[in-house]
């Protein structure tokens, strides 16, 4: 639990402050108190259940979504307070396609703000650095602090959203260079895939909270400070754009990838029947002169022999050419597609 | 049928009543009464119709909409009571991509719930022991009651949608380890998106009747109790979104399922035509040589048998290497992928 | 022309009454009168047009409207009566996977309901069979009478729904026993995905009159009335629900119906693959020692002929244990999924 | 330019005026006219665009967008007149599944309609008729004339669409009847499927004209003609309709014609296989008895030939059962499919 | 940074002031004056930052808004001025199948317009050079003026449109046409694709700031200038319109290639079973004649191996034959659509 603490014209946010010191803080309106709480072990979790019922009293329903994760982003509006539930999401480190959302709870009041997480927020740290560094954000209200607070979070998206453009080229690029039918490509669509709905659908739902938040819906967020939540539900909608812009490009990959792979079968078949119908003919001329019957006058002619020989590479030179014609062979693309 | 009564104040609620003590328990204002009925044989059928029409004066067509099953799940208002119907689905036990609907109806007025059911609900037996061991809930009236009923069953949602999810990930397995094109997998994806699509829909449904009972439509639920229904309803949304998710997954099965039968198509015609290209043109020498033309200068030849022999083993070198460099042969995906 | 009269109080519904009575009998508000027009013939055209339009001075255009078919389902307000217009379902004889639509066009007045259909209506007859054995229903009023029409009119779409039920199951069932790709059952599905189209598309039209009858759009339905139309209402919902679930559930099919003839494609495929891949280098063999070189040593050996014999049978075992082992051939699922 | 005017009582309308007699004709708002404006030629454009923008007065924007063409329907209320714009449609001559769409543009006042295109209109030609013989829709006023107008045009998309139904069901029978992969069929499906996307555009916007007209939103149109523009609404909607059902058909025509496709190749592997599977064997058989080796008891025996013979009979009969009871021939759907 | 003023009732604009000037020139409200802000390097940016937020005063934030690009179309209304961003677009150069979007930020005053882009904007010079030649515009004020430029900026997205009409209609030729299955034309394709979306997606966005300006929300827009905005609106949403056709065309696209290719391999296949059919049995018997048994009759009879031959010729007559009343060879349409 870190308490920062404000007053009102000072030149500094305080620190160091326990849970005992907030009823004292937030008694004096004109003090803006940020208390963030990191909930990672048992004993922090009950500490903090205990000060969010007791000294901030809060709906106990909200307290209970506030310590269980797995909520969906929402906002909701109390007398003196409003709950409100946003996902910050982090690149998977082993798999550049695919990200984890992290969840942050939070409460806004007239000279307070409150944030609650699992799991330590790199958005949440830059904002600390930042009102350590300076008292802007701070003497603009708590309203002006949560503001900074959600516009870091939603800046983090971005990063996220460039691993997707980048896998998707790569995998565009993987898919149209084919070698043998690959399983593995499919595997790495189909999760991308997963991922960008995923994305597309977090993103939906934090939409409609900013989109709430920043269209006057509640008398926590002062007029003036409405056009700073109306920034960052732009770059929110930018960022839904980008992943609904994504899900297409990756819905295409799997209509590529089927084509690809259509073509390569046409490809080969048409290689195969190239070959058969070169060998087959010859072959049989072939076993025409095997047959042994006693009355086969070519058989004892002088040049028969390579007459048949010669014979042989005119049927396979006109197929060729016929298959030429026909524009199964050579004709430049052909080359290009299989190697 | 099962009565439960709770007396303004007392300690612990009091249990078998029959249906004629009913009058004289809704007279009094201040007690709180739960109905549960069981309709589960004729006369049981009958019995619950005679009070829910006699006792209730509940309108007969919603009397008629409980007795009967396969309705929609719904809530409507009534000047002195409000019903509702909603469905809570249990797993089926042959098959764990599947489930079943069970309907329960009800009833809110001031002073009482009443459900209906035709078979056993476990949600119900739940509520049932909690408030056998506790009067808390009953403390807070009879919207309240209702409240955990419905919330204890949108939570037995979550473990069918937890098989979903092992389901769609053991299919998918399968799927890539696909061997020989068996149409079991295909029917047991075809099951799959069925059962998701009928839980999107039920909870389509059942998510418009809590948002109107959780947005202060109905006046039987007092103000101060709507976060508890609004927290159900967030629950049941999540259960909605997850569901809408998986449907994305199971369709994408079929693709992927396509995608790998292609491939597999294409790595075996890519065998065959190997296999046909080395062949062919070595029978073909075999046979050239198998012609009896009297004269064939290299028959007599000493070691003509043998340059032919090594002839063939170039000529089979060859082709596998101009296939090798095809990309058609070895370079370790081809193992991986047929065996 | 049919004409029931009910007169207020009387004990039964009185018949046998000509277009020469209408004036009277619709003068006096306490009869409750039901004109039922069956306009089969042109003659009988000619009289129900000049009925509406003198007797009853309906807009001249609904009158048009009235008397062709093939309008959309439609209900509009005008400031004496409602006109409107719904369709019937009924099974076509010929295909248990096709239906029929009927106009029902009607009017809603004070103390009458006219209806007009072209061809016989087997939810009109059970309504006639009713009213002649009960005056409950009229006593109720015109509004109630209406309502007996319209709920035996979407009653009557259930068989239709079943018959689509078992349609899918069964082509569904053929799908997966796909004996040689036959075009029939593409027809089939085609003919069914019509079908359910259409309903779903006939149903979603009607819904919306009957969400316009029921939510209290019309002074002409009393207010105690409403919670009947609803129950109709509800009704056609879960016909729509269920049309638009088989919609889902027939475009599934032509999914299926792919993946299976691809997966017996890739049988076959491998099939011949295997079966080239084994005779194609024994024919090789075979072609080696049929060639006529002089010095071919193994000829004159003693055993050469069934050393060579057991090289065939060595090299055809090896093939079959190969594709065994990469899975092409027995193990199980090959026997099931082609015979 | 073609000016019609009704004086109030007269028994005809009168023609042969020409622009300059406008203003005085407009000033008696007994009268009402109608300027029905063709512009082909450069001159004729020039001339209506003055008698636009200086005896009517209109927005010179609107006069802008009338007399370029290219433009969506729409409607748009200024205090004096109504401007609108409708595209009719007729069939294209040279494609039975293509049609054109010409534009219509015109304004309503209080006692004129004006319509200008610049091709011409089969309908306008028949309201022209229409009010030569009779002053019945004269007598109505400007609103019901324009009606009259609308009317026609919505009637004559009609004929298309009957042409669109007779296409599909041509398409279909010939996708089913396919002989060798045509790619004309795809090409007029293609066709098809863009015509039929386009009507449901232009359809879809004239729909909103037509809903804005006929629900009293413009002063313009006396309520007591709003029933005759809901009734070209009503039709245009079910034209709206149908082509959303052809949109259905024809997206389905690709899945049929795939599915058929992939039929045909199966039957055709089925047929190669068969075929090679008979073959191989027998060939490999003879191949046995060619070669040359010096010791091969059987080639002495006495009829060794025969008995070889036989074997062949024996193989290919043995072969021909197992595909017959693998399903893979005969069974009678082969000769249907494809012949 | 050009500045460009228009005094009332002058003749003529006036040009070359300096960003000192405008306090000035803005004070007098009769005074129309534009500023074009172009910011291509540093410095001008900077300079342009201090106008906006010194001599304009406008909000920071969206003086952030502006310098920045990637933001999307949006409008915003603030007490004194209007924020919009608007997308250009204009075609690649290297390819013609993709476009690039140009940002332009402005503000809208009740005497000023500001404009801001990063880039030449061509629609803006053709602005500029209309002002100059003609004091119209400017007349009309400065919701006029803004009028101008979005009207300028939405004409030009239109050759955008005509070369994806071009590129459709060359792809789809291209499709048909296929020869070896190409990837090239996939690609293509897939940029194509890509780039419909990105237009139908951008035009979305405009569409609505358009519909929100031209429909009286601001008051900075007089009503009488209303229908000019109105008309904006509506060639967007004509543009709006075709993408959303250009779209479901090259959709289509990967669905014809998908078929065509089918069609092709369907060819193929047919090729190489009707040859193998052929020479598989000719081969047999020519392979049975081989056959060193001494006792075969046939071998000794003087025309037996004319008679062989004849029966040869016979059989491939026969199979030609049966192939031919399949339909699988000649019959017009193979010749079409191979060569």
């Amino acid at each position: 639990m870190e308490i920062f603490v404000y007053r009102n014209g000072a030149s500094a946010v305080e620190e160091n402050f326990s849970a005992a010191d907030l009823p004292e803080l937030l008694a004096d309106k004109k003090n803006l108190v940020w208390v963030d709480l990191l909930g990672e072990t048992d004993e922090q979790l009950a500490e903090i259940k205990s000060v969010l019922l007791n000294v901030f009293k809060f709906h106990p329903l909200t307290v209970e979504d506030t310590l269980e994760t797995r909520n969906q982003p929402k906002v909701e509006a109390f007398p003196d307070y409003l709950y409100f539930i946003v996902h910050g999401i982090k690149p998977e480190e082993t798999s550049s396609a695919n990200f984890l959302t992290k969840e942050l709870d939070g409460y806004l009041g007239d000279n307070y703000v409150v944030t609650f997480h699992d799991e330590r927020f790199k958005s949440i740290k830059a904002v600390k650095h930042q009102i350590r560094t300076s008292t802007f954000a701070c003497r603009r209200g708590a309203a002006y602090l949560l503001h900074q607070i959600l516009d870091q979070i939603v800046d983090l998206y971005m990063p996220v959203l460039d691993d997707f453009d980048s896998s998707i080229t790569e995998l565009e690029d993987r898919v149209f260079a084919l070698k043998k039918g690959d399983d593995a490509i499919l595997e790495e669509i189909m999760d991308l895939r997963r991922s960008v709905t995923r994305l597309k659908r977090i993103s939906a739902r934090q939409l409609d909270v900013l989109y709430r938040i920043s269209h006057g819906e509640f008398p926590q967020i002062p007029e003036n400070l409405l056009p700073f939540y109306r920034d960052v539900h732009d770059h929110l909608q930018r960022i839904s754009d980008l992943s609904e812009n994504y899900r297409d490009l990756v819905a295409g990959l799997f209509d590529i990838h089927f084509s690809v792979v259509a073509n390569k079968t046409n490809d080969i078949i048409k290689f195969l029947t190239i070959f058969s119908a070169i060998w087959l003919p010859l072959s049989f001329m072939a076993g025409v002169y095997g047959m042994n019957f006693e009355n086969m006058p070519e058989l004892k002619t002088r040049n028969g022999y390579f007459f048949v020989l010669g014979s042989m590479v005119l049927v396979a030179i006109s197929l060729l050419v016929y298959f030429w014609r026909k524009g199964w062979i050579l004709q430049g693309s052909d080359k290009k597609s299989d190697e």
